[in-house]
């Protein structure tokens, strides 16, 4: 095994350090035999005779491949290379190492086995059959990276097909942290979170989740803007999947761009890109505004700006500024979760759960600290709980 | 990770043991991350926002794949369950067992990383197509106890599709380990391996590449046989393969069962099952007999029966007798190969190198040592370079 000190990389340099290191490493995962192969018993016990004793047993009895296989704590998370970070559509091999990334965390956090798989095709039906196919020895599927609407398809598809959980992370592990951050923005503001006026900038897999995750909760006045402006009933030449979102977001049925909507809002949450949010949008915004500028790396406004046109908490994906909305803080203890309790589905209430739990990790929630950090050491185990609704 | 201390299995009793074994441990494997994350160096150096810039980087340089992920350390080791081990199509499920231990081999003797995959399909199409979706991710395939005749049209079409090396083990690696025994058993005997009579008990994935792997070694009289005897040019009812296998073996022609076509041979070697190869027929071979019975666990004939009736060398698959033909000889060594050196086609002549490197390894052959231990230190070096053409 490499040695496993920090990573040394000056004046936060990190493209530079990070395009070093991954040549240096060839990759940043490792797959380990959880035992060494040296005597004749340990040959024939995790080999040929043995083996064969397990494979006869799962044979007949294929319903307990969780217990002696790993089945039991192994998430493969895949993508399709189609909406790579903020990237766009780069293809398979350039996701490789962002699924990488996401299997160190889930081992390093949750002590989860992650599998990086990267596929040679954009096509739904493809992804889902190849998908369905990997699946007898998985323990779950996280997907990542996908673009809308086709993660949604995938994903669909995936939860009616397979007896293992699946979540597309982009939509609901950044769903889950923005909501466990809204809860506790609202008490630092002294607002009702329910009565939140809520737009959300961006149409996209986080977009959606996020304003749907949020209805779940509780929040009734959701308006999801994309390029053309405000989604609501009936307005024409909108796919499928954002007519559906303005069946159920949208109350009032407001028309126009994001500088008609955002105006008296108490939350704007931007997943699209740098630019979109600016300081006359904050200064619309209903007093003590809460800012959350997700795209990364360059957020949709700078918190320093923000906060000069009025905004009272501002989170962005960043760790460099206060409030980053990590999907770190969910994914791991999710599928830890899931897998340690032979759950098969991720559903409404569990994510509900989980944004509580994430929230309540914030003792005393202020303006720089409504959403706990990657390092705090009860935040695996508090969303293990969640998970398992203990 | 879990302590690594050599398994305790008392009485042999490897059954149980394995059984007892894979139940404490959940399965054999762990997928690590190679570096820590404690410090925002780390986190922004493995994972956003420097994992950025290596994406971008392949997004222009997908070639360079190979340098900056795992796939330059990585085979996938994929199987279909429809023939494992001797226990036949007993599904994906249950190859999971065999797989995670052909990873375990893979880590522990050549530190190349192994993903154990089992897919829910035998369908030779769905079964190529899936694997080629998984590979841009991959750095080698290890086909696993796939049944032929489906093994051969994978992996040839495999082979033509990717550009990565594409390998049946069953086939290959056992054909490996047979020549490079057959090379010591001849000079232990004292005749000159050109000139042997070999037959072949057994036209299955790895009678078939014993056979082909012979050939190419120089070796010319070779009679394979199958339930209904021997396979010759013009036999009827026979499946396309074992056609074209007639086409370049029995050159004589011959016909008839096991019982006539084994008179006067220097070698047979079961690659069949328990009780098809008899006392009766060793004694009918030529002097000093060469014996290989590799079925699994249980042998076509017992070594002192072969022994009795006047075999001179005899090997097994089994690691209790002497002589043992183990696949774990070559497979490691040629992928850890393979990968290092950036090889995309595992060749005849690559295999042929590898089993006179394999058989160089035994310095003074003898009856009940023409064979190298997997424990041998210099095994995994031998091979790689042999690979390499070194």
């Amino acid at each position: 095994m490499t040695s496993r000190k920090s990573v040394v990389c000056k004046d936060k340099e990190y493209a530079k350090c990070a395009l070093a290191f991954h040549k240096k490493m060839k990759g940043k995962l490792e797959v380990i035999s959880k035992q060494q192969l040296k005597s004749e018993a340990d040959w024939s016990t995790m080999y040929t005779p043995g083996v064969g004793a397990v494979s006869s047993h799962l044979a007949k009895h294929p319903e307990q491949a969780r217990e002696y296989t790993i089945k039991s704590n192994t998430v493969a998370v895949i993508s399709d290379g189609s909406a790579v970070l903020g990237l766009g559509n780069i293809g398979a091999i350039a996701a490789l190492p962002v699924m990488e990334g996401k299997c160190a965390i889930l081992k390093e956090m949750a002590g989860v086995d992650g599998i990086p798989l990267v596929l040679g095709t954009q096509d739904v039906g493809e992804l889902v059959r190849t998908i369905e196919l990997l699946s007898p020895g998985l323990g779950a599927i996280n997907l990542e990276d996908i673009s809308a609407p086709r993660c949604f398809e995938v994903e669909e598809a995936l939860k009616k097909k397979l007896d293992i959980p699946v979540m597309h992370d982009d939509q609901h592990g950044t769903a889950m942290v923005v909501l466990a951050g809204i809860l506790n923005a609202a008490q630092v503001v002294g607002k009702d979170m329910k009565k939140l006026k809520v737009v959300i900038v961006g149409a996209g897999a986080a977009g959606h989740a996020i304003a749907r995750l949020l209805l779940v909760a509780g929040i009734k006045n959701i308006v999801v803007t994309d390029r053309t402006g405000a989604i609501y009933v009936g307005r024409k030449g909108v796919v499928e999947y954002k007519r559906k979102l303005a069946k159920v977001t949208n109350p009032n049925r407001e028309k126009g761009s994001l500088d008609e909507v955002i105006q008296g809002a108490d939350v704007v949450i931007g997943v699209s890109g740098p630019g979109t949010i600016t300081k006359e949008h904050v200064k619309s915004m209903a007093d003590d505004a809460i800012v959350f500028a997700l795209a990364n790396p360059v957020p949709e406004i700078m918190p320093s700006e923000a906060k000069e046109a009025g905004a009272k908490v501002v989170a962005t994906g960043r760790s460099d500024f206060p409030n980053q909305v990590n999907n770190a803080l969910a994914f791991p203890g999710i599928f830890k979760g899931v897998l340690d309790a032979g759950i098969t589905e991720i559903d409404d209430a569990m994510k509900v759960r989980v944004a509580y739990a994430i929230a309540g990790l914030v003792k005393k929630p202020t303006v720089e600290s409504i959403i706990p950090k990657v390092t705090n050491p009860k935040l695996v185990k508090t969303v293990v709980k969640a998970v398992q609704g203990k």
